[in-house]
């Protein structure tokens, strides 16, 4: 496993991205739930970027991404494998670009992700649900088209692209004591590290991950990236693991990793939704299950909760079996 | 079957509604999506009350009337009967104020709404699911505790209050051609013909229903009130018939009443979580119904679509059977 980086973004990167793709990205709002204040203790943000194109922050990198290549690169067209919301950030983002988008996804990705990576003009070849899998297939599609190579967080571009929503999370709220998202390739993580360290460097950043997929939480402690192969959780956003960009802003940046449980990020998912009357995926329903977990961390702070995404299949919901 | 309006609410009793419950409400923001714009070949502007204090608009006629109250008056409590978010919102209100709230119920109302009653510190008396019960038993309650009687919609205070949504709605979008709200009461729709008749009257105002309620729809036809009891419907907020004050702006002040299936709304409803992220009832998934089923009425217009509230039983949803 290579722990060493191999191109990191820097802060002006971010600025760049954050000109770059402002056409093609919402200034996602940020609600308040005294609810959810007076429940905690703290007072939280919710940075609602469910509300953003493509229902998710991966738009953001995808857009810097694909806005950022030389017309005669861009002509092939860009191509990834995802878990789901790259895959249809990357799609929109081609889509508005006007260039092919290739995509290699699990087969047991939910088929409201499916549906809209084909609404959004994506081309899927599916793999098995491992990353062994993903990454053979990948290597097939890669070398037929000769798409340019968009990882869904890995990439230098895409962790800046993801650092422009805590540059707006800062610029919308004041005096925020710690950020705190979910993690699972550490893509979110990593800009909202990039930007902080920078902008805001006292604002302690915590990453929330699922019990049943908890390398990034094992590989904090160890001092190194272990990976899992094919974990199992409902957030299915997070079962990747960290590879050499993002362990660096994770290892240099973050103050803590929490987890939680199935049965609690079920809770919290369900908790959002009947409170806030936003509809939210499990994978962003971590922090605020950790938070929850964790009352004497978070108590009396001004604290930012990242909301990842939104797009949920509604068909199958987790709390009704 | 009275159609003689009792007393009516003024322009400035509106105005002077939107400064006495300004503590204890929010400003609702108002969302967008270029999907629906796109489907519907209209502009849609979602006022959402679905992210009000007690998760509906009515708190808005509840907190009018009960911060109206005389110290005296207010002592005794309030009392109302609801099929649900006037019920909670008045609970609500009372607490704020620090008095009683007697509520008569449907004990058929979904399990999600008595609880939240019940958090506000209401206290519930439950009735058959029809308006001859309803009125029955709320007589009883009214008669043992002398609280002062705010009704659903037909109270003057609560019109006030409401037309207050549609005020916010006009300073915050400029240049709307229509506005569309659902009708069960008709508090809503009443509330928005008293703010828009004087402050846009050029704005045509639309009241979707319910086929399966569609008492309005018939009313506005005949040209005098027809009320059935007990309609069946998923937008269980809508079941009530108008009263004499709702059935005057009705009559003076609608351009027309719009109806859909229960099939139809169910999908409006389902696609307005899919698309737009958040949660709101069946009841507000009517006028997005009606949209899509009378394009012609619609398109190339700049449409307020008001979404009334978010008090969803996440555990027995529609389309999931």
């Amino acid at each position: 496993m290579k722990d060493t980086p191999s191109h990191l973004p820097s802060y002006d990167d971010m600025l760049a991205a954050h000109e770059r793709i402002r056409p093609y990205i919402h200034r996602t709002p940020v609600l308040t739930s005294s609810y959810l204040n007076a429940l905690t203790g703290a007072e939280l943000f919710f940075k609602c970027e469910n509300f953003q194109k493509a229902g998710a922050f991966k738009v953001r990198g995808a857009s810097n991404a694909v806005f950022g290549l030389s017309d005669d690169i861009a002509a092939k067209g860009v191509a990834t494998h995802s878990s789901g919301n790259h895959a249809l950030s990357l799609s929109y983002a081609a889509g508005r670009r006007g260039i092919p988008c290739h995509v290699v996804m699990p087969r047991t990705a939910p088929q409201a992700k499916k549906d809209a990576v084909h609404g959004y003009g994506g081309i899927i070849t599916e793999c098995e649900p491992s990353t062994t899998s993903r990454e053979a297939v990948f290597a097939e599609v890669h070398a037929a088209t000769g798409a340019d190579f968009v990882h869904p967080y890995n990439d230098p571009r895409v962790i800046a692209g993801q650092g422009t929503c805590s540059k707006e999370l800062m610029e919308q709220v004041e005096n925020l004591d710690a950020v705190i998202a979910p993690i699972g390739g550490g893509g979110m993580i990593s800009g909202t590290c990039l930007t902080l360290s920078t902008l805001a460097p006292k604002v302690q950043i915590y990453a929330a991950e699922p019990e049943q997929a908890d390398d990034a939480y094992r590989s904090f402690k160890a001092g190194h990236i272990i990976a899992d192969d094919a974990p199992d959780t409902i957030a299915d956003g997070l079962k990747v693991p960290l590879k050499e960009n993002t362990w660096h802003f994770v290892s240099h940046h973050v103050t803590d990793i929490l987890t939680a449980s199935e049965d609690e990020i079920i809770e919290a998912m369900k908790l959002t939704w009947k409170r806030m009357k936003i509809v939210i995926e499990a994978s962003c329903a971590v922090p605020l299950a950790t938070i929850l977990k964790n009352p004497e961390v978070f108590q009396g702070r001004r604290v930012g909760v990242i909301i990842t995404g939104g797009n949920v299949d509604l068909d199958t919901l987790p709390w009704i079996r």
